[in-house]
């Protein structure tokens, strides 16, 4: 049963008045559960008991992490039907989408288990001493990563499991030794609840300290602006708007205490195709980038917003052909009224703006909540001088931008703000004939591809998904993948310290097996 | 000669009309030579010419970038006696230190010279293709580590070599890959303008682009604030004071692109002193301390400006002989008029407080610009309520807290604010009485010292310097040490990219033959 309340650590807590419900696109209806806010008072005891539960969680060992992650795991699964049912109703996303990200999710939190479990991460490095050096004797020094504090996450509207309450942010948390307090995203507060039983469930079986993780429910912002301006919290992870992570940024930089804030936020994605390829196969290219903008109604991160090409009739053909495949196809649920009021807003923005001409609008009626795709082409040279253009509009849009020239190309991709990824589509060879535009596409994105599309986030180690703001606050990061973990850590460094003190990671005897660099070589070797 | 202009790129320039002059406060006069401060248009021309020369300089190969690293260091060893006694006359310290500094400096660049020519830093991961996986095919993915762009970098007032002009921020950017623009200190102008000269020897000598390094003179706050708003900037590096660096963290904060700021800071540098300890070596440990806060004239960011004992007949013999051991030590000359002048009124504001001892104040005549040394005393309730006594007094400054009782010393630790790093005195054994203690101090600081003390700094690949604000603004990165130069990196991922054109980081023959990591497995073998 879905009851509506916070948890605050291991409690059910619904001490507010207000109160909100979620809302089923599909069916155009509210769903039935009411949520509560949670109060002030609420929010100072969920971030006291992290900061208790913290003082234990931080040297807990890699082996108890990992049972506490698989036991979320676990406990999702268990969830079942339920999970997926009202995942469903708060999205008007598919079952098997709904299904693909439980996977995603779950991969992901046995993912994050088996890298504590095997312990390397702490990149522990250790110099022993040389108590004979001249002038002066060397001390022994050895280091390794520890946890930064209590964590607060922001879940995605877009990504209800894989990047929201047992999401990445709060997997790689966990597995860093961090408690978490998640913010539960209002448009899927039922799937955040369930989703939070399952990690209550999996703290009390695995015997984690209660205020481990907490999940507060919040339909505005004040919930929000309390939790990240609060002293006990160290980081925050955030998935969303620019708008959304820029105002959380902004808090963090003006605290008493300044606190890091990772927030992987808007991007458009370029898509540069280069005239052999657009010669040779626009037809198929055409069908392809159709499938990527539409897909989950345009609702990813990485959608294909952007698309560059030279000018000339093999790009006037592409048009043509995206504008028909994209037509053909269903259009299909947003994830929410607002979402779908947003895109609206944004995209007859953008249509407003001069020199822009519409080649694709989905015309015939649609059901409510449905959204209308929309392909439209511009000169490189208006693009160029109308920054307006280079925002993106969150949903099934997607623009081409016909330039003179290569070096105009060039000029485009230089002036881009910040992208998660950039693609490049290229015949064989083709490609080494444009070394500025793939240096200048490099320069502005976390992720650059060949001959693919940017839809679809590989979780893997060499997976970067950030990139230069605004894609990301901070661009030495990942929000995907185990190296996302770095961003919930900090080295600390052990002088002199006598061998029994030391945590196990950092012991003469290795007793955890670890590989080491000792002296400057990596190695399992004890000392 | 020392010329008084800025550099930027190669070419000396003074278009501005704003000079000053450094000081020689052993002399307690002006030196001689004028400094140009940089106008506007200068910065802007540096800052561009920066911009320009990353779009070669940050795909320059490993070989190419420890050649220019190494010819850095033969030439500020070239500059000999020329710039020993410019730095002695800039800033009243001994010419052994300033032969010590040079020798950290250069050993530091020759390290990150050592560490790109092996390459494998770049932490390369590769995660090869799976065409016929299901449901989905798996793409080649591999990433590396790529340069952020144009560093600024702020040079310390305290080590004008090794935290300055060549010292670790800009030895870290280079190897990175990232041009530095140099704010020249201006305490010590002329030290800074021989050791760019040093640099555009090294960079024209060996083939670096044009722009790869400016060095900008300034005297107020006007260029710096420039400099760091500037769009073309990517990240700042820092070290002085917590007002400076706070100024430039929220800068750039700010900033229509924020960027980061690593700014390492104040620190008190809490010592621990346990009972058995003080008991049986108390004699020993006052004189190691004494002449621990004056060494550098209590110039060091590590410098032990907090003691912490339990109250009792051993902690008043330690005070009583730690008063007596500092006043027999000789005074010595502070950085410059500014530093001393802040040195007395931030130590009169520490005097004015109320329950507050002073149990050592040298009381005779000193020379001009020669700092007299202070040590007072309060009960652990009066430190633990007038966080005042928190703030750091640079200079040969140190307070001895006495607690109650263990718990509250566990207490006084936990309410510090961030530390660069905490020292544990104890005598065999006695550690394991007190493990609440030393997770606080743990909790608090960024390097943790054993029956040693803070000052000094090893420049080895397990040390950690910098700790939770405001020690450091970020604490998941160290200024000191190989791994700084994780400050100036972001991850960068290539997806199907064809071998011909990957970095020779990430080609499938691994013609560097560095150390990556291939689905999962540490290796230097091809794919």
């Amino acid at each position: 049963m879905i009851s509506g309340k916070n948890y605050i650590g291991n409690q059910l807590s619904a001490k507010g008045i207000k109160t909100y419900k979620t809302f089923n696109p599909q069916l155009n209806i509210e769903n039935n559960p009411i949520y509560t806010e949670a109060t002030k008072e609420e929010i100072d005891e969920a971030v006291s008991m992290a900061s208790n539960a913290f003082k234990t969680f931080r040297s807990t060992s890699g082996k108890e992490k990992a049972a506490f992650l698989n036991a979320i795991a676990d406990e999702i699964l268990a969830l079942d039907s339920k999970l997926i049912k009202t995942y469903c109703s708060e999205t008007g996303l598919p079952e098997g989408r709904a299904m693909g990200e439980r996977g995603r999710t779950v991969g992901q939190l046995r993912a994050f288990a088996e890298l504590v479990q095997e312990g390397s991460w702490v990149e522990a490095t250790i110099d022993t001493a040389q108590p004979e050096r001249q002038p002066m004797a060397k001390s022994d020094i050895r280091k390794m990563m520890v946890p930064l504090g209590p964590i607060v996450v922001f879940g995605a509207s877009n990504f209800p499991l894989a990047y929201s309450t047992a999401g990445g942010d709060t997997a790689a948390a966990f597995a860093a030794g961090c408690p978490v307090i998640v913010k539960s995203h209002p448009m899927h507060a039922g799937t955040g609840e369930l989703v939070a039983s399952a990690i209550i469930k999996a703290a009390e079986k695995t015997g984690m300290p209660n205020g481990v993780f907490s999940n507060i429910n919040s339909s505005g912002i004040d919930v929000g602006t309390q939790l990240v301006s609060h002293p006990g919290v160290k980081a925050v992870g955030f998935t969303g708007s620019i708008r959304g992570g820029r105002a959380l940024y902004d808090l963090a930089a003006t605290r008493e205490e300044p606190i890091p804030v990772f927030a992987e936020m808007g991007s458009i994605n370029p898509v540069v195709i280069l005239p052999e390829a657009l010669k040779s196969r626009g037809e198929a290219l055409a069908k392809t980038y159709a499938g990527s903008i539409m897909v989950g109604t345009g609702q990813f991160c990485t959608n294909p917003g952007l698309l560059l090409g030279i000018k000339g009739d093999s790009l006037s053909h592409f048009i043509q052909n995206l504008s028909n495949e994209i037509i053909k196809i269903e259009p299909t649920c947003m994830l929410h009224p607002n979402i779908i009021g947003a895109y609206e807003r944004n995209k007859q923005k953008a249509l407003s703006q001069p020199e822009l001409t519409v080649v694709a609008d989905y015309s015939s009626d649609v059901k409510s909540n449905y959204a209308r795709q929309t392909v439209t082409t511009v000169e490189g040279a208006t693009f160029l001088n109308n920054t307006s253009l280079h925002q993106e509009v969150f949903g099934p849009y997607s623009m081409v931008v016909q330039c003179e020239s290569a070096e105009q190309l060039e000029q485009i991709i230089s002036k881009l703000e910040g992208q998660l990824t950039g693609t490049l589509i290229a015949d064989e060879n083709e490609a080494t004939h444009y070394p500025k535009v793939i240096d200048a596409l490099q320069n502005r994105v976390g992720r650059i591809i060949y001959n693919g599309v940017p839809t679809g986030v590989e979780v893997c180690p060499s997976m970067v998904h950030g990139g230069p703001y605004p894609a990301s606050t901070d661009s030495r990061f990942t929000a995907v993948g185990i190296n996302s973990i770095k961003r919930w850590v900090r080295p600390f460094s052990y002088q002199d310290w006598p061998n029994n003190l030391l945590p196990n990671e950092l012991k003469n005897e290795n007793p955890l097996n670890i590989s080491r660099s000792v002296n400057n070589k990596q190695t399992t070797d004890t000392i």
